[in-house]
């Protein structure tokens, strides 16, 4: 599919661009992914996005959308073909939309405020790994959150657990003890061309998050 | 169109569950609406919503569904017929998602920070009065948010506008000042039965508010 119209504004850590990443693989769409620079943000993001100033940006023919969930839901809606990421039932796309949105509200900030070392860690332990049973729960014994097919919470999820080793280390912790399903459905996951592609080597995130801590004099 | 099978979880000042019941009133269904009682949820919320164990909560045919833009979603597609809340196009949807996203990140706490005096108050009125210009901005000249249809994301915003006597109230400032726009925008949208329903006298928010705030002990 030609691709020369879409491009994502993206900085490779992050979890929210992975979730477009991953998207647009399972949709087959080819696109140009330019990286941003935090230090000094591009004047096509800052336009692109003047609200918010953030990635990931995705331009379809010149047109900005922002908002990682949002996008993957227009790129789900613009390119209708198969796989369907939403499931087409309203109940079941209600479904996935809360669960979508409860990532969202809980998932970053835990996972943060964890390598960071910022709060009281043991309360945030203790929140992450509680969220993660959350999840676990949801998903079940089902091979993906939406039941058979991969889709839409583990476009929405899955990036995040690039991070998991980096919470792991700084936060000497262990998820595979704690939600040894989850960390099966990771490997499903990562099993998926669009998943493995999209989502760095967890050590090169490590990497960043070191050097982010000594860039921003976090101990 | 008979309403036996559905039923509204809510609490009356709260502009979330407002979100609900315009989208139900424009689709034209009729509901059960029950009152919860903050101070003792009732079995059937923490039956319903037992990760967030919070209002509105939408029940269809025995099924729960949560997060308020998530109901407006799901209400119109399970009942897709006319009027849409949200458009057609693709790329007009994630602008309208976009919004409900901006709104829902931005205005709640605002109000709540001016309204219980809560943090620096001259910095609280700067970013509320910032949002307020840039929800102007999108609304241009048009007559609703959408365009020429009351849609989606007046169904988002216009429930907050019924909390703003008691935000210029207790904040000492007038919207109408700065922002007569969007002050014009909320009288045409009170011009239509489903908001004028579902949006309690301001002054009964104001009597609330005082008393909550009686009761928690804020000054």
């Amino acid at each position: 599919m030609a691709g020369a119209n879409v491009v994502l504004l993206d900085f490779w850590p992050s979890s929210y661009g992975m979730r477009v990443k991953i998207a647009l693989a399972e949709k087959g769409i080819s696109y140009d992914c330019k990286q941003e620079d935090f230090g000094a943000k591009s004047s096509l993001l800052l336009e692109m996005n003047p609200v918010h100033k953030m990635i990931p940006v995705l331009i379809h023919n010149a047109k900005p959308i922002c908002e990682s969930l949002n996008i993957v839901q227009y790129i789900d809606e613009a390119w209708n073909h198969k796989p369907s990421l939403l499931p087409s039932d309203p109940y079941k796309r209600s479904q996935a939309r809360f669960w979508g949105d409860y990532i969202d509200k809980n998932v970053y900030n835990s996972i943060k405020r964890i390598w960071t070392g910022k709060g009281d860690q043991e309360e945030c332990k203790k929140q992450f790994i509680e969220c993660l049973k959350t999840l676990k729960d949801e998903l079940g014994d089902k091979p993906y959150f939406g039941g058979e097919e991969f889709g839409y919470v583990d476009v929405a999820l899955v990036p995040f657990t690039s991070w998991f080793y980096t919470v792991e280390t700084c936060g000497k912790l262990s998820i595979d003890e704690e939600c040894p399903k989850l960390v099966a459905w990771v490997k499903r996951c990562m099993q998926k061309e669009s998943v493995a592609t999209a989502l760095p080597h967890p050590h090169r995130i490590y990497a960043f998050a070191l050097q982010y801590k000594q860039t921003h004099g976090v101990e």
